[in-house]
């Protein structure tokens, strides 16, 4: 291992300061293809993942943990940089009062579903114009306890690489498989393999448990207010149904997605 | 039904004003026992579960819907007061940049144990130390979607009649019931009638398919990070664990408690 240099930075003003702030706009991050994690547990996954960050971000004052040390030590090995700074900064930085004691910063990772192993798991979740960054982070957990492949984004969704949609995660962003694209790239990748399309469908459905679900099975979760469009769930070549027998006649698309994920998870065992 | 008479504020300084917006701090709501809730669909499911609200506050300018009409009789009718003011007003009130054309005032409903009536539905959700208020609305809306009873909250859990909890709830904080206690005092109220306890548990647990579940059947699901005390696991009749294929071992606790929900309504059918 390497001797760790790190750089130090006092000044709000200090250009690292600035562009590392201005990766909580979703804007800026997508166009720089960077994106920033908080906390020595996220980072601690991402390294097991084998995931490094480019920069690393310590308060100074911080606790020392053997953790922070390894990564510390894998940041320097890969030719990141480390800075040390004042909890003010990171705060700055962060955008919260009461910052992690330490901050990465990754290169966002290729989401082409060129880039997806379809044998990686026997269940795969689909989400079409999921909007909450939490709900998707949710999913993504989802994924990791299901052993699914990961998490395909399709049409317009919110930001996997969102600090929320990481959070929420639980460092599933690091461990499962992501794939941004519109409803026909994804329609086009998927029928060139193996793969039953799944929709949670009010009608024309049969009853989710039970249901000839077959690996790898897509499951597809719909937008939170509008649901799937029709011609969307035409195309699906499943359409099941829950139960709903209240007032209401649907649940949060994070929890929707995983009531069925559990059921196609038994089926297929 | 009485004719309708607006009150129209339009001074920021009003007391009115400062009142309603007032309730956003959860100190001022649990003091006054008073909740807003946003948006005619949110009012809307309100006065069909017969909860019609103390004041309801209309922005000007807004366009005319028949259930806002209905809306404003019920409370004209209920003793209640309408108020009309200018869109910027009803925003200071919500804190939202793009508030809904209406919101509305309610009373806290009591959530005492004695308020419950345990042969509502076959199936009970029990939260412990819950701390999302999303998560907390998640689980109201799933109540409503399996039938359940309602929500019980154990120990410091989020405040259900907080903006966010109600919005996620998508209406069933009007339609479920609601309890708030201290663990202690919730097993003294469990033991006094029927009512199996049930825990998602990683230790001397039973598969979550095919369990013996019993109606009424309460679900325990625990803090976000913490998951349940052991002490509290050990008072429950059963323990059920459900595959857990990733790195992490764990489910968002709303997700948690929906796929052992669904379980549960499957099995007692």
């Amino acid at each position: 291992m390497e001797a760790v240099v790190r750089r130090e930075i006092t000044g709000f003003s200090n250009p690292t300061v600035k562009y590392l702030r201005s990766l909580r706009d979703k804007k800026i991050r997508r166009r720089e293809g960077k994106f920033l994690v908080e906390g020595l547990r996220l980072l601690t996954d991402a390294l097991v993942s084998g995931k490094i960050p480019e920069i690393l971000v310590m308060a100074s004052g911080r606790d020392t943990h053997p953790l922070l040390v390894e990564l510390e030590g894998a940041v320097t090995s890969a030719g990141g940089e480390v800075i040390e700074t004042s909890a003010d900064i990171l705060s700055k930085i962060t955008g919260k009062d009461n910052p992690q004691a330490v901050a990465g910063m990754f290169a966002e990772f290729d989401t082409s579903l060129g880039a997806l192993d379809r044998t990686a798991g026997p269940i795969w979740m689909v989400a079409q114009a999921l909007r909450d960054p939490g709900n998707l982070g949710t999913m993504l957990r989802t994924c990791d306890a299901v052993g699914a492949g990961g998490l395909i984004l399709v049409d317009d969704c919110a930001d996997p690489f969102s600090v929320e949609a990481v959070r929420a995660s639980m460092g599933a962003v690091f461990t499962k498989q992501i794939a941004q694209a519109r409803w026909d790239e994804f329609i086009i990748w998927l029928r060139q393999g193996d793969g039953q399309l799944v929709a949670a469908s009010l009608r024309d459905a049969v009853p989710y448990r039970g249901a000839p679900y077959a690996a790898p099975c897509f499951i597809l979760v719909g937008n939170e207010s509008q649901g799937l469009p029709q011609d969307y769930e035409d195309t699906c070549d499943l359409r099941v149904t829950m139960p709903m027998r209240g007032r209401a006649d649907s649940l949060n698309a994070a929890v929707a997605g995983a009531v069925l994920a559990y059921e196609v998870l038994a089926s297929l065992d």
